[in-house]
């Protein structure tokens, strides 16, 4: 995987840097033209003008079922005053596209006309020219222009071609791209590998596959080359001899001691740009190959890749097949958190996008570049430009939708504390006849607080205890969001402890190991009601933040907080009972605490939120969430009142 | 093809017929799960939860290329008070990737410390805790959910599903559509054949075959099959035998004599909906199979066959995959022609669309649903619901983009009269390095003239003749568009005539044979510019119209005149020679005349006009025009002023 330190030599804004290489690609040369069958073109783009080689209809045909008739026949015919006219010489019975014998020009439908006998018909409405007649040529007359050269075609452009008789024709090549992933460390997926410390299963080349499907492109993927710059240089060169007209190559184009990517770049052709003024998607590297094909150094972290693929080589492809780029569907949607964004870069923002109200709301998903999920739990992405130090929470940018806006309208937004049951709510909602969405965001209770009181979301998950009362979250509602109805429903009652590794090989008892020098804390973030019921125990025991060894290293999930346990990154850490068991690892239980769903009261006719609420009070589902293990449901569903505590009073 | 003959006997609106049949169907028992490799399941369904086999990343890891370190024995370094470590007990040399030693929790950047000696580094400013590390679990925590079910699957998803170690994955079924056409006029495209009167070439299943596939099924077509019940009835049985899901009988679906898909349909089952309140769309037909698969008879016309595919197989078939409709953009068009619409039916209007000044405006196009190209020429459609009798000019629609906005943002509006030259324009501005779309309507000379006083088109293409002042044009522009400054850029001069058949049989020399009584003639609509010449030659002849024989039959494109003469419907037609010339007609020269591009001087530096005007300035696009014959271009592309006639004075 290639390094984030940087010495780039043609750095440049990603407008700039596609012009650069824009003016050197010779897409024509490049991608000639193939002749495809007519079935089998759509999305293909034509590479020449296509002309009409029989008209459409080749005839002039009844448009009903009826009688052909010449129209002056019935010019006299009137209600009471009937014409009459005679089998063959007056006229002729047709079906719909039958042709019109010669020299009628009208028909009458089978309703209108009265049989005097079986050859002879009264009329007693004169029938105008053309009437019920699909003329000769009226869709497409032959020799005319049917599309124009550098058009993508559609299903419809089918049905047109195969009626003016085109059976095949001439369309731009399609686009072929070599991936060849690279690293040391980097695993085939192909041979289902258990990926080890150090090492990751390569997956950009799919990603890549996938969308560049989508764009038109014929993607083949290699086996990953291992970190030898004579190895990678064979295979770019064998990709630049084949069919490719793009070789990727994934990872490595960064400027680190073991990345190759430029100097087998410059030994294949020359460089164009390497770097680009964006986050992710910094150690981009675009080259041009002698013999004129395109290369490309896509950098190693999976966001930046994307950026790399659809900032750069998504307009690029579009361009070699002479089609538009592929546009996303743009909203004004509003932050609901600052965004602080460096100067001189522009970053792309991963966003959860809901509709709260009236109003698109955006929760920005973490930064990091190395985080797929944060492309596979948006909704959209934002680009904050070079010139933005950031974005203020309350005001809007623009964001590209992933999905069209109605889908994003059936996403319900959840910014919160974090529980395992909300995986649970989240795939049975979208199992509901009329899916819902769930986009969550993990920022602790306080942190869904605080989204209440902005506005921006539909529930708060929240798990806040105020020792004083023994209540939980209403005496933190009163004080924070006295304004603003919220009505608070339970999602369980749940087991907070310390998780510890299987077999708990540090004989973990209780809150006063944690001061042990030898057992390593792994806390949650501040903010989380989980850190605040860690610092009331610490607080009843007498013992000191300072005392707990790793009490500044914070996750922001129970998910996490166990993962560091079971990797042995952490002796211990305070999470819920069905995070110990997701991984089978051993628990201290320490106290059952309750777990809220907080909901503005304005949206609990929201068809979504009723949908929860419906969902909720389903004994399936309260059975679901039981045999996560450490839930108590006898609350679930059920709306709650201030100084109910654990509701067993 | 079907009756447009109906008697219906389930007749419902669209969204009425679409829910009978989903209270019908049974999607999850019709369509099963089946695995798919993870890098093959782009666009596919989840039919179940995905929850991560692995995390992602498994390790703690370096996020930087620098020197691992515990954070803790680096709080003390300071600028000028650096602290020193040493390798291995202190630091250990990293690079992207790499897993950090056990006991160590933050990378320091390569650019950051100074080597004192080969195995000692100093530090000047402390690292905290995680600095540059990509903590276990960051990414993604194994046996979390990936995924809900009844998602559909997109390239990032490949990306986080073999990061997490998900080789393989359930989703549902494609729903396979088997097609089979019918009628004895109807002909296999696979056979090139060329159609005689009376016949057509089959191309319905084609267009369903591209619809189906964006759908997400799989479409399999049969030959057509003839007009006769049994052979159709055993065609079905077959087909509900074998893997398709769902059964499409091509044409037939209304009410004529020769119309057996009710019939059929009714001996494998039920028949649920017989028609719908829509145009086009009437015929459609639904009912579910005895064995529970899903029939469709779609009707016979192409864009009614393409309604009953939108608007309910589409809804079905996305129904089945448990994925929501597939949605185009919608935005608002201003309508710039009266467009009346029958109560009680919803109406599908076809519309060219483009952005002219700051306004979106459509041109209705053809109403006919038997023209394909309405749908092929249109950049979206309206749909004028059953309540509406109909939009004033001027007014606005909602209506679906069938292409980005930003791409209709491209698209030069272009109503008047109609000139062959306009397929060479339209083809050579797809050309250009920035593409511009051309959407011409042909509704003569005034029509154009109307547009422009509406402000509801870029440019109208026109050559009125004012026998008055011998001047093209400008007479008209006076009389009608005095308030908006407007500039008339030559096109052609061109040569227009009498259209005659090859070897001129009936030996027509000029206008006086037009009143000959073996003479059939074609004439153009009122208000096109060929007929006002026309009708001045007659005036200058002392003839009357009242005396030519079809003076009352119209046509509204030189081609469709000259294709009713090639077809031998009419003897004579009044056009320009391009048109007798592309079909290999006879031409009888009566006048030559100048056809001007009328364009708002408002929209002469907009960038699409300007393209335009550059285009026409190229000798080699003069060169163009002038192969197609009977035009003249010593005045093209240049700035008429009034008085300057055909240019020769």
């Amino acid at each position: 995987m290639g390094s984030e330190r940087t010495i780039y030599l043609q750095m440049q804004p990603i407008e700039q840097a596609l012009e650069t290489v824009q003016q050197e690609l010779r897409p024509a040369t490049l991608l000639g033209h193939e002749l495809v069958a007519t079935e089998e073109a759509v999305g293909r783009v034509t590479a020449e003008a296509v002309y009409a080689q029989y008209s459409s209809p080749t005839f002039h045909g009844a448009a009903m079922d009826g009688i052909a008739v010449r129209a002056a026949d019935t010019f006299a015919a009137r209600e009471g005053a009937p014409v009459h006219l005679e089998r063959n010489t007056g006229f002729v019975e047709v079906n719909t596209g039958n042709p019109l014998p010669d020299g009628m020009n009208a028909v009458i439908m089978v309703e209108h006309i009265d049989f005097v006998d079986s050859d002879t018909v009264a009329i007693e409405a004169p029938a105008f020219p053309w009437q019920h007649v699909r003329r000769i040529g009226e869709d497409i007359v032959a020799t005319e222009l049917l599309l124009p050269q550098n058009h993508t075609l559609t299903p419809y452009d089918t049905g047109a071609l195969l009626s003016a008789g085109i059976w095949e024709l001439a369309v731009w090549q399609q686009p072929v791209v070599e991936v060849i992933p690279t690293g040391d460390e980097v695993l085939d997926f192909r041979q289902r590998p258990e990926p080890r410390p150090g090492q990751v299963v390569e997956s950009n080349s799919q990603v890549l596959a996938g969308l560049a499907r989508q764009w038109g492109a014929e993607v083949r993927c290699q086996p990953p080359v291992a970190d030898d710059e004579s190895i990678l240089l064979q295979a770019v060169q064998d990709a630049l001899d084949g069919p490719a007209h793009v070789v990727v190559i994934g990872a490595g184009s960064s400027a680190g001691s073991k990345d190759f990517s430029r100097r087998v770049m410059e030994q294949c052709g020359r460089i164009l740009v390497h770097g680009i003024t964006a986050m992710p998607g910094k150690p981009s590297l675009l080259g041009v190959a002698a013999n004129g094909k395109l290369l490309v150094g896509a950098p190693g972290y999976p966001v930046s890749a994307v950026v790399c693929y659809e900032q750069l080589l998504q307009p690029l492809l579009a361009q070699m097949q002479h089609k538009p780029v592929n546009r996303r569907p743009v909203i004004e949607v509003e932050i609901n958190r600052k965004l602080p964004s460096k100067l001189g870069v522009d970053e792309f923002v991963r966003l959860a996008i809901g509709k709260v109200g009236d109003k698109w709301v955006g929760t920005p998903l973490a930064r990091g570049a190395g985080m797929i999920t944060t492309l596979t739990r948006a909704q959209g992405v934002a680009r904050i430009p070079t010139e933005s130090e950031g974005v203020e929470a309350g005001q809007t940018v623009r964001a590209e939708l992933f999905v069209p806006a109605e889908e994003v309208e059936r996403v319900l937004v959840a910014v919160g504390s974090h529980d395992n049951t909300l995986d649970l709510l989240a795939n049975a909602l979208q199992g509901l006849k009329h899916p819902i969405g769930l986009a969550s965001s993990h920022v602790g209770s306080m942190g869904g607080l605080t989204a209440l009181q902005n506005g921006s979301v539909h529930i708060a998950g929240a798990h806040l205890y105020d020792p004083e009362s023994g209540d939980y979250n209403f005496p933190f509602l009163q004080r924070y969001l006295a304004d603003i109805p919220v009505t608070a429903v339970n999602l369980a009652i749940r087991h907070q402890g310390l998780i510890v590794p299987r077999g708990n090989p540090k004989g973990i008892q209780g809150i006063q190991d944690l001061t042990r020098d030898d057992v390593r804390f792994i806390n949650r973030q501040r903010g989380a009601g989980t850190r605040i019921l860690l610092d009331d125990h610490l607080h009843r025991a007498g013992l000191s933040a300072r005392e707990v060894n790793g009490y500044g290293h914070e996750e922001f999930t129970h998910m996490a907080v166990a993962v560091n346990v079971l990797s042995g990154a952490a002796d211990c850490g305070m999470g819920i009972y069905a995070a110990a068991k997701a991984l089978d690892l051993d628990f201290v239980p320490l106290a059952r605490e309750r777990y809220d769903l907080l909901i503005p009261t304005a949206y609990l006719e929201d068809e979504k939120i009723r949908s929860v609420l419906d969902l909720l009070g389903k004994p399936e589902f309260q059975q679901e969430i039981e045999s996560l293990g450490g839930y108590d449901t006898h609350l679930t569903g059920q709306v709650m009142q201030p100084g109910m505590g654990l509701g067993e009073g």
